[in-house]
């Protein structure tokens, strides 16, 4: 998509920002994205946002900790873990018109654990599992540390847009190929799917017997003019081979307080995980985040909603800026995530894209080569923060390449 | 023990017991302990206590929600988890002088978690594992689920406590027997073994090659007289073949907070582990649940030890009171835990005890039969709650007693 058709008019941050926090209050967290780098440096790496959480949440974990009610959690005359799933299922239907059962949603912690248990349930050492990259950096871990095979599905720019096509890996097919990383919305790319390319993947997975782990976690963060689709709900046939991956600790801003689901597309496909994952090895899930899961699905939408508007604001702003100001760094514009995923091949640097702007901008983005290694040239910039942090950030890349260009 | 000797001169509660919840703000919790039966219900089953937590878990965690810091956690310029690992390691050497490396620890969510871990990672299906009976129900769900042969150590009662000698099952013992579940202190029964008895484990488990998984929960809590002993302190040789299962959720009360550690007693063992269970298999700890569990093992020492006065109170009233009102009642003096493992044969019921009391006495204890299918005579009883109600369980008991004794 070109720059001028996809960015809406340029727009002023909306309103309501009240969740916008300051760098001051930012650096008094204990978080990893404010303290993994030294204080001159601004974070725009790590996959969270610098927004006060919406108050329901706020709400719902306070009157646990007013109780001091940290026993074994019992909710709704069921395990806690049934909420969360009952608290998906509803969301689910009400967002995007699909049927989910409970009774096939099992929690866990985080993706990274969500990304493990599929893996080892569904795949031998050696089988082969394909991933589109550039792609978040554990799904490359997992297939690497279980010893499965990584068959790369390279993201290719058109030249309008990163498309993924199953066409250019159809020989590196064969009958140990098990299962299918899809990632939709696409970290880094931001790409959402449209549903005939789903169709398309799906269409491939069926025809080579694949399991498609589908990792939908920033499936809330979605830009105007896109929508997301679940994959599970294409059709019943390719949600008997489904698992879907999600989470409302991304798009509500809780990724420390870890709970996540892993939804099967069918009752054997959860029965089969079963045998080979018990349940109660992933462990259970905790009070607090139980509570904060449940009150971000079904109360926070309109925090949600302004936070979206914020972050298509900031987007669009930050995107012209990087267009104009830093003509020789490339980008599509993300249809979903808080991510740009920035090719600065066009600089001609001599170090890594990100070694160049931690070192001369004191700006840590994440490196390109964790998402692919032959990406050194690239970053990818997590824009969900104020504006003026996120004006900040972009003055300092373009006085860093200013001295670029003087050398 | 002869409770005579056992109990200690009989006390009132001590004068700090601050931490004692009435009925009405326990009813008032959304705990499994407070929900699970009807409101005409004492419950004195799952092994949590009515104790409001210590202050340092409670400012922890509130100085967390303040900030509403919920991103991912980072802790001393580290992981998270390593903060836990720490923590723990400080306290072992405190609190039984016993050396902790944290590198050898991995976070898990739960003991369940912890059970199920080192199971898969140490044993194939058909492999014999060694189970003190009655135990804690989990451990044989874990066996039985992962299809795994369940070798049954009982715990004999020798007339003045329970011993567990393992020439009871030399002949079982064969060539795919590879696990010994050790629980100390034990739960139900409360014997804290001395050092003699856990070097004879000891030795039965290196002349039969097995791996230790020794479930320690209880390790703090411990009656005046007895004194905990980490397994993996005996000796190199058996930390080399011993999994340490420790949480600080036990003794200071946060099992919904869900923090616990898994310690390996070599680089070897835990190399062994981590070859089959990936560490991020298991889930990344919640921020919430790492910050309480590190003050709590760090900073709230002064209010164990308070409770512990009060359980040791209340254990030696309650049982004095079940001695002298229900004779019919046998019992050994628990050396540790919160908890009394009543055999309530005697009574010669026609229904399981757990069903009696429950009937007709409105108390919920856990039956026996969850700790051994023969034990539906026994019921457990968690006395970790205040004198009230410690109270009005007893009179609830003898009046329905009573009701017996007139059919």
């Amino acid at each position: 998509m070109a720059l001028a058709a996809a960015l809406t008019a340029a727009m002023e941050p909306p309103a309501d920002n009240s969740f916008d926090l300051s760098e001051a209050s930012l650096r008094r967290l204990h978080n990893a994205k404010w303290n993994q780098y030294g204080p001159d440096v601004l974070p725009a790496f790590v996959a969270e946002m610098d927004f006060a959480v919406a108050e329901p949440i706020q709400r719902a974990v306070q009157s646990l900790v007013e109780r001091s009610d940290y026993g074994y959690p019992r909710r709704d005359g069921g395990k806690a873990g049934l909420a969360v799933a009952k608290a998906f299922a509803h969301r689910m239907k009400d967002r995007f018109d699909w049927d989910v059962d409970p009774a096939l949603i099992v929690p866990v912690a985080d993706l990274v654990q969500g990304t493990y248990a599929p893996v080892l349930a569904f795949t031998e050492p050696g089988d082969g599992i394909i991933l589109q990259v550039p792609n978040y950096p554990p799904f490359r871990e997992v297939i690497r540390t279980t010893e499965r095979n990584l068959i790369s599905l390279p993201m290719m720019d058109s030249g309008s847009g990163y498309l993924c096509n199953t066409e250019q890996i159809v020989d590196q097919i064969d009958g140990r190929t098990r299962m299918f990383v899809l990632c939709n919305p696409h970290n880094p790319t931001g790409r959402v799917f449209s549903r005939n390319e789903l169709l398309d993947i799906g269409r491939f997975c069926i025809e080579h017997e694949l399991i498609v782990l589908s990792d939908e976690i920033h499936s809330d963060l979605v830009y105007p003019g896109r929508r997301h689709i679940p994959f599970a709900s294409l059709s019943p046939e390719l949600a008997a081979r489904t698992v879907t991956l999600n989470s409302p600790t991304k798009s509500f801003n809780i990724p420390g307080l870890r709970c996540a689901v892993l939804h099967f597309g069918s009752p054997e496909l959860r029965e089969r995980f079963g045998k080979r994952i018990p349940q109660r090895l992933l462990g259970d899930p905790n009070a607090i985040g139980v509570d904060a899961a449940v009150a971000a699905w079904t109360e926070s939408q309109p925090w949600l909603d302004a936070v979206m508007g914020h972050l298509t604001a900031t987007r669009d702003h930050v995107l012209r800026r990087i267009e104009t100001e830093l003509p020789e760094i490339q980008f599509r514009v993300p249809e979903g995530t808080y991510l740009a995923w920035l090719d600065c091949s066009g600089l001609m640097l001599n170090t890594s894209a990100f070694d160049f702007f931690h070192e001369r901008a004191r700006v840590a983005f994440s490196p390109g080569e964790n998402f692919e290694p032959n990406c050194s040239a690239f970053v990818r910039f997590n824009f969900a923060t104020s504006r003026v942090i996120a004006d900040e950030i972009v003055d300092r890349m373009v006085a860093a390449v200013k001295t670029l260009r003087v050398c």
